[in-house]
C-alpha cells in the first residue's frame, strides 16, 4: 500500500519535472491562452462544481466542520465567477520570465547580467479553500513553473473539478496537463511523501495553520517558503501628529482582526501616553476590543487587563489589544526585536531622524512610517497579486508575488573568452 | 558535557544575535575602520599566527595528513599578508545594506520600496585553508551580519590566532567582538549543536567537500546556501567558429582540473564532430588529459576510453574529460537536463536563434555563450568578492557576493494613509 503511494508520488514529481521544462520556456502569449481557457474552462463548469463542492460541503457537515469552516469551503456561482476573473488578472500581469538586468562588460570582454527563470516545480500545500487551487495554479504557470498541489482532505471533490477545468484550458492552449497536477488521493501520508521528493520539488509553500507549517518545516527535505506568526507592532512616538496615530491604530486594529498584517500589540512613548491612550481606548471598547496593558497602561486605563509576559509573544487574531508603554524609540525597537515575529511594523512620527532609525534598524519583512500595518499585502504593495506573506528573511521577504516564484541566473555572453 | 556543550553553543549563539543587531545598524564608515584594523592586526600578528600555525602542521604531520592538505594549511608572511590584502579589498567594496530600491507611490498614497538589508546571523563551516576565517569574517562584516565560524579540527591553533587578531580590530573599531566568533572547541559535536539553533542563525553556509554539505543538509534545522556538484558541460554546436570553439573547451577542462567551473563533459554536434574533435583530440592529449567517449566519440577517436553511465554524472576534478557527440541543439540540452548539475553550462555557436534559446532554456546557476565555463567566478562577474558559488536555486544562485548575504525587506512611507 505504502509502496504505491511512494511510486504515485514519483510519478507525479517526475511529470512535473518534465513539464516545467516545457512551461518554463513557453512563450508570454501561449501562457496567457491558456490562463484565459482555464478561466472560461471554471464559468463553463460553474454547475459541475457546484455539485462537486456540495459532496464535500455534505461530507463537512457530517464531519461535524463548524459554520466558519464550512463558510470558507462553499463555492457558489459568485465564488466561481471571482476565482475566474482571479485567474484572468494573472493573465493580465507582466511575465517576469527572461527578463535580463545588469548585463555589463567586465575587463575581459564578457558580458556579464541576470536572467530572471522560473524555480522549477512548486509543491503547494494548503487547507479549506478551494479557491487556492486556481489561485496557486495560475500564478505558478505565468511565473513558468510547474506545480504539485495538495488541498484539504475536506475539499477533495472540489479541487477535483477545478483541477480538472484547469486541465481542460492547459490542453486548449496546447500545453501540457501535467505542468497543474493535484493530488488527489485520500491517503494522508500524502503530504510526508511529497516533503521527501527533493529530486522533483525545488520548494514547498504551504498555506494554512502553525501546526501544518511546522508540521512541514520539520519533515521537509525540500526549502520551504513559509509564512508562522504576524505580531504586528504600531509604535506612537512622542513626536507624532496624534491625530494619525489614532487612525493609524484603529486601522491596523479593527479593520479586519483575523488577519496576519493586523496589529497585536501597541508601543506607546511615555511622554504621550497619557493624552494619547484614553481616546485611543474609548474607541477601541466602543468596537468591543478588549484591552490588555502593562503596568504604566494601567495607570492610565484602570479598567485594562493587567497584560502577561505571553501577551507580547501572542498573535491574538481577534479583537484583542496588547498596549505597552514604552520610555522611547530604543525601547520600543528592543521590544519588536525580543517579541516581534519580523513581520509588519510600524511607527507612527513626525521626527525624520526616529522615522529613518526606524525603517533601517527593524528587521521585519515591512517596515512602515505613518501607514497602518494592514497595508502589508501583495496587492497594495502593487505585485498584482499574492502567493503569501513570507516571515522567512532568504529569497522571498514580506508578500510574494510572481518575482518571488523565480530566481536570477547568469549569463555570459562572449567571442570566444578565455580565462588567463 | 554534553550539557555544556549545548549551553556554550546557545550562549555563542545569543551573542551572535546581539551583536547582530549592531553590525545591522553600524554605519559604512565605521564598518571599513574595523576591516582596515584587522588587516592591520593579521601582518602586525605574523610572527605569532605563523607559531600558532607551526602547531597545526605538526599535528597535521602526526595524524598523518598528506602533503597536498598540510601545503593548504600552511600560513607563511607572503600568504598572512595576501590574507590581510583580502580584507582591505572588502572595505573598498560599496556597502549593500541600506539601499532602496523601486521605491513607488501607490495609488493609496503610500510610497512602497525595497531595502537591502544584513540576513542577521551566518553561520560558516568550512575545512582547512585558514585564510577563510579572515575572507568569510570581513564579508560577513561588511554585509552588516554577526558570524560564527566554525573551522576544521586541523587548523584550529591557526583559526584561534586570526580570530584574535579580528577582535582587535572589531574593538580597534569600536565594534562589539561577538560579532564574529569561532568555535574553537575540539569536541565535534559543536557542529551537530550549531545546526540546532535555529533561533540565532539565519543561515548556514558550508564549504567543503561533498560528505561535509551533505552531512550539513541532513542535521540542519537552518536554511542551508550550499555548493554541490559542479559538473560543467561545454555544448560545440555545428555552427561554429571552430577556432573559438578549441579555445573554450581547451581552456574549460585545462586551465585549473581541481575546479568546480572547469568543463567534464564536452558535448559536440554531430556534423562538425568529425571535423573538430581530433584537432582537439590532439591539444588535449598532450596536456595529458584521458578522454572517455561515447560510441560515436570513438568511431571518431579511436583510442579513446569508452564513457560509461557514469562517465556523464561524475565530477572529475582531474585531467578527465567525457566526450559525448549529440544530434542537435535539444539533444545537447536534453544531455544538460538529465547529467548538468546546474553549475555552469556554455554553448559555442554563431547561430543567434541557438545561442537565444540556450541561454533561456538551460537550467543552471551561469549559462553562456561563446566563453570559457572557468568565468564563472564572483571576481570574474565583478561582485568583487566571493564566499562561494550556490549550487542552491532559492536566495542566491551562482557566485555568491555580499548582495547574496543579504536580503530585502519592504519599506513603506506614508501620511496617515489607512486601509480602507
Amino acid at each position: 500500500m505504502t509502496d504505491t503511494l511512494k511510486d504515485l508520488m514519483k510519478t507525479i514529481g517526475q511529470q512535473a519535472r518534465a513539464a516545467s521544462r516545457q512551461i518554463s520556456r513557453a512563450e508570454t502569449a501561449k501562457k496567457n491562452e491558456a490562463l484565459l481557457a482555464i478561466a472560461h474552462a471554471l464559468e463553463l463548469g460553474t454547475d459541475e462544481l457546484i455539485q462537486e463542492n456540495l459532496k464535500d460541503l455534505e461530507a463537512g457537515k457530517a464531519r461535524g466542520l463548524d459554520q466558519a469552516m464550512l463558510e470558507r469551503l462553499e463555492l457558489n456561482p459568485q465564488r466561481i465567477r471571482q476565482m475566474a476573473e482571479g485567474v484572468r488578472e494573472v493573465a493580465a500581469l507582466k511575465d517576469p520570465v527572461g527578463e535580463i538586468s545588469d548585463l555589463n562588460y567586465r575587463p575581459s570582454g564578457i558580458q556579464v547580467g541576470r536572467m530572471r527563470v522560473p524555480l522549477g516545480v512548486i509543491g503547494i500545500i494548503y487547507e479549506s479553500r478551494p479557491n487556492v487551487t486556481a489561485d496557486a495554479a495560475a500564478l505558478c504557470l505565468k511565473s513558468g513553473n510547474a506545480c504539485i498541489l495538495r488541498g484539504g482532505s475536506e475539499s477533495i471533490h472540489s479541487n477535483r473539478a477545478i483541477a480538472k477545468a484547469i486541465r481542460q484550458g492547459l490542453e486548449k492552449g496546447g500545453l501540457s496537463p501535467d505542468i497543474v497536477q493535484i493530488i488527489d488521493t485520500a491517503d494522508r501520508a500524502a503530504v510526508g511523501e511529497m516533503l521527501k521528493l527533493d529530486a522533483f520539488i525545488d520548494v514547498i509553500i504551504p498555506r494554512g495553520g502553525k501546526g501544518l507549517i511546522q508540521r512541514i518545516m520539520a519533515e521537509s527535505s525540500i526549502p520551504v517558503i513559509k509564512h508562522l506568526d504576524g505580531i504586528c507592532h504600531v509604535y506612537v512616538d512622542d513626536h507624532c501628529d496624534l491625530d494619525k496615530a489614532k487612525r493609524i491604530s484603529l486601522n491596523a486594529k479593527t479593520h479586519r482582526y483575523g488577519v496576519c498584517n493586523a496589529m497585536e500589540t501597541l508601543l506607546v512613548a511615555s511622554r504621550i501616553a497619557p493624552i494619547f491612550l484614553p481616546d485611543l481606548a474609548s474607541s477601541l471598547r466602543e468596537k468591543g476590543v478588549e484591552l490588555r496593558g502593562c503596568e504604566r497602561t494601567i495607570e492610565i486605563l484602570e479598567d485594562a487587563i493587567p497584560a502577561t509576559e505571553e501577551d507580547w509573544n501572542t498573535e491574538y487574531l481577534a479583537p484583542i489589544l496588547a498596549i505597552r508603554v514604552v520610555d522611547d524609540l530604543d525601547h520600543a525597537m528592543d521590544h519588536i526585536a525580543q517579541h516581534g515575529s519580523s513581520h509588519t511594523d510600524a511607527i507612527v512620527t513626525e521626527d525624520y531622524g526616529r522615522a529613518r532609525r526606524f525603517l533601517r534598524e527593524v528587521d521585519s519583512s515591512s517596515v512602515m512610517v505613518n501607514a497602518s500595518t494592514r497595508f502589508a499585502d501583495g496587492f497594495e504593495y502593487g505585485l498584482g497579486a499574492e502567493i503569501g506573506i513570507s516571515t522567512d528573511k532568504l529569497h522571498a521577504r514580506g508578500p510574494v508575488g510572481l518575482e518571488g516564484l523565480t530566481t536570477l541566473k547568469f549569463v555570459v555572453l562572449g567571442d570566444g573568452q578565455i580565462r588567463e
